[in-house]
């Protein structure tokens, strides 16, 4: 079933385009994490917060991410870190158009 | 710039394809907002909540929804509603595959 992960952690900085410089290696190996259909990378500056929404395929996966992904914040001193799984109402997110799926490149051939 | 809403509430029950009934005209309204480009929603049966996370066109948008929807919320009795407005991060999340627009059906013709 289909499972959302939201993590929220305070952060200093930086932001908008400087953060894309310290953590687009990073966004591109989570992009290969088992299962992970897509990232929602988010920012408050004004709180000084940073975080993200995943979406994973299925509850095992999310809690594996998780677990590798705290264990990650803890080494790196970061303790303070808000975590969240919660399951996806498939259907009543269909009818808002909610995206559950990985995206598909359509290409039109004539 | 893309805006991003989390709410969560304590709800006990239905879960499941009964909740299903219960929110269907809910979400079928809910798919009309105004610059709202879709809603996950979310239910957490073990620890008896309920949620959603709302993708909306700018933070303009998700205030007005919220101010609403919490209004709404008062008014039928449930006061305990954790919400947070968050800004996404465009950039990297491209990199992760993130759903950043509406759906589009998109038809190849020949």
């Amino acid at each position: 079933m289909t499972t959302l992960v939201h993590i929220d952690y305070p952060f200093k900085g930086p932001f908008g385009p400087a953060l894309t410089e310290k953590f687009k290696s990073l966004a591109e190996e989570t992009s290969n994490e088992p299962g992970l259909l897509w990232k929602i990378w988010t920012e408050n500056p004004q709180q000084e917060e940073a975080g993200g929404v995943y979406l994973f395929q299925n509850e095992s996966q999310a809690q594996k991410y998780l677990e590798k992904y705290l264990g990650k914040m803890i080494s790196n001193g970061i303790t303070e870190v808000r975590a969240r799984i919660v399951k996806v109402h498939s259907e009543l997110s269909d009818i808002t158009n909610a995206p559950l799926s990985g995206q598909t490149t359509i290409q039109s051939s004539q």
